[in-house]
């Protein structure tokens, strides 16, 4: 069977996940959620179908398996991530599940086993829309998941605990903090997602191998001047905690496009008290950096806050700079990312290195084993949004690295 | 009596008069309210007792009128407004009031009179809190009233005509837009008020002379690029709302402290969607432009679009400009700046001309006579603020250099 017709495949499956939502008119699947169990009923069948054993974990986690031709090899892991943010896409997380769903499928069609045994997973939490705190799938599976997290209550009232006992789990520490795998039993994990990016799109390519997993920092950084009227107080008097917060803007733009590879963003902004004729008094912005090496991030950072306090200085407003988040960079393994890129190439697309601006479980699952990401073009960089789109031609070219990736991984274990 | 004595008075009726308000716990004294009702009582005795005839005119203004030595003689107009903004300080407004009625009680003490008749004048608004709509007083009394905004109506839904006659006014339209006064019977208006402005602090002087009101343009900006991942967008790939925004701002700020004279302030400044994690999509902010010669303010304003579009192309972001409000300068009389300048420096103070930012009631008299205003300097350029607050020294030279004011007066039309 070509891939064009598996990949329409993964496209019907793709709608129709899409469709089991808690809101009427848009997609949105909190963890443990109604619609999380009705997309579980789906894949489970789907699973079944395509030979795999299935189970759902302690958390909603859910676990389809394919053995390989001999008992005792080693497990390869595939996956992504099943639940959604608020209005979502369709894509961002199920494409990668229904991508190796159909891999397996293809596998099974053809009655072949691989040397290693394959599980899909289907995390039942990345977003962390329902209870913010993200990757309860995934930090459950490899045992780092944090316990005092099941005291949190979602919008409802409702306490994690008994909402993943509602859901058919066992909230039990215990099993949360135990891994489902031991280390030298697992091959790896490969993660396909969507981009969520522009830069296959401007480079006209249908796939990337990821490089590593940006680190970020989240930083809130808070100017405050002096209030006054707007048509009586000279320029020279003025304290106006805009003018400085301006300059630290531009200055966060210019030191973002002058270091390869590092984004830069201002994404809120407030101005006190806020009247036309009234100098701004006090500013507070939010600030995000992101590098796939950390000591690029954070002497950009340190750059950043020397710049504020600059801006600041110069206007007699003083500069609060506190970071509020901070995660490391995770790379992906050497092996894994010069395997998918091979997968490419031997499938005749050219290869792209990028890194994840985003995060994702594969960040998580480097903890416990070798992991490697393949990203998919999507439409204008859109997601988070009911607009993201990617093409059919995509999702086969996706479905034709990662069955080259199989192959690769199975000779690799015969030599 | 020395100055001293009556600039104490003049500081305890402010006082007394920062005590009528609409809300409890500050100073909101709007348009034809209860606590205006008050006001205007206590003025009327104030008057009555300085040897002033009082009336109340049609819109609620308060005029007390004290007799030229002669019949037939012309009249100098003298005063302020007596409203206020919501959380108001006590000086800006009543205090022009409370001098212009403490130089003629100590002329009725002196029993002196001028060859000109005076009125001292308590306008009924000029902040337009209760209405949105600001000069009622003045406009009504010069003739310019506009009479569609009868029509408008105040947060309780109740119609300003009907709150001018539960004020015991009279909303015809005819009245309000006939002049209190013939041109030709006037010698000009001149009106004391606090600087709402820190250049007088700046420079140590308890007085100033306004050389002009100046104009302004009040303008809405909107840049609207593209909305994105914060982490997985390229910052070549941006199109970010905010990085146009910044540099206008930065732009406004160098041009505006270029240009000697020009205020130019961005006082509000909004961000969509304003998420951390997401690229500034859309910006809309607020520009403030002043200068007291209008074409000055026009070209800084042409320079600042052009600035605008400018930043907006160099980020793939459009810009939309748009002008809300435009008010020309208006010049004060040069007569009455000689006039206002020579009293201040024989009454022993240093002279300094300096223009105003904020609108004043005597832009509007300067339609129907030469108008001249005296700046009181108050602490920190603080106002419309419970902690505006003026010293009872400048009091008393403001005392003393309208007294001298007087007297050069009545020395030329002796001439």
């Amino acid at each position: 069977m070509n891939e064009e017709i598996s990949a329409r495949t993964v496209m019907e499956r793709c709608d129709i996940l899409g469709g089991f939502s808690e809101e009427p008119d848009c997609l949105t699947r909190p963890f443990a959620s109604q619609a999380m169990r009705r997309v579980n009923e789906a894949v489970t069948a789907w699973m079944h179908d395509a030979g795999m054993t299935v189970q759902q974990d302690a958390v909603g986690n859910l676990i389809g398996r394919y053995e390989a031709f001999s008992a005792g090899a080693k497990t390869l892991l595939l996956g992504s991530h099943l639940d959604s943010v608020r209005n979502a896409g369709k894509y961002d997380g199920p494409l990668g599940v229904m991508i190796a769903l159909a891999c397996v499928e293809r596998l099974h069609q053809r009655q072949e086993r691989l040397p290693f045994a394959i599980e899909v997973l289907g995390f039942a939490d990345e977003e962390g829309l329902r209870y913010q705190s993200a990757y309860l799938g995934s930090r459950a599976m490899t045992g780092t998941f944090d316990v005092d997290a099941l005291q949190l209550t979602d919008a409802d009232g409702i306490p994690m605990a008994e909402a993943i006992r509602a859901f058919g789990g066992n909230p039990d520490p215990r099993i949360l903090r135990t891994p489902r795998w031991q280390s030298g039993d697992l091959l790896g994990y490969c993660e396909v997602h969507i981009e969520q990016g522009p830069v296959l799109e401007a480079r006209g390519l249908p796939l990337g191998v990821v490089s590593a997993i940006a680190g970020m920092n989240r930083i809130s950084v808070q100017f405050t001047g002096e209030a006054g009227h707007a048509g009586t107080v000279p320029m020279e008097l003025r304290h106006d905690a805009l003018f400085a917060a301006a300059e630290f803007v531009q200055a966060v733009e210019t030191i973002g496009r002058s270091i390869e590879g590092l984004v830069a963003t201002v994404g809120q902004l407030s101005v006190r008290p806020g009247a036309s004729n009234v100098i701004p008094a006090e500013v507070t912005l939010s600030l995000d950096v992101r590098h796939q090496d950390d000591s690029v991030r954070k002497e950009a950072s340190r750059h950043l806050e020397a710049r504020a306090r600059e801006a600041g200085q110069a206007r007699g407003v003083t500069c609060k700079w506190q970071l509020l988040q901070e995660h490391a960079a995770v790379s992906c393994s050497p092996r894994m990312v010069q395997l998918l890129g091979r997968a490419i190439e031997e499938s005749g697309y050219p290869l792209l290195s990028l890194p994840s601006g985003a995060g994702h479980d594969a960040a998580i699952l480097s903890e416990l084993t070798a992991t490697g990401m393949l990203f998919v073009r999507c439409r204008g960089g859109i997601s988070h949004n009911p607009a993201e789109s990617v093409m059919v031609e995509d999702v086969a070219a996706a479905i034709k690295a990662t069955e080259r990736f199989l192959s690769l991984l199975a000779q690799e274990g015969e030599q």
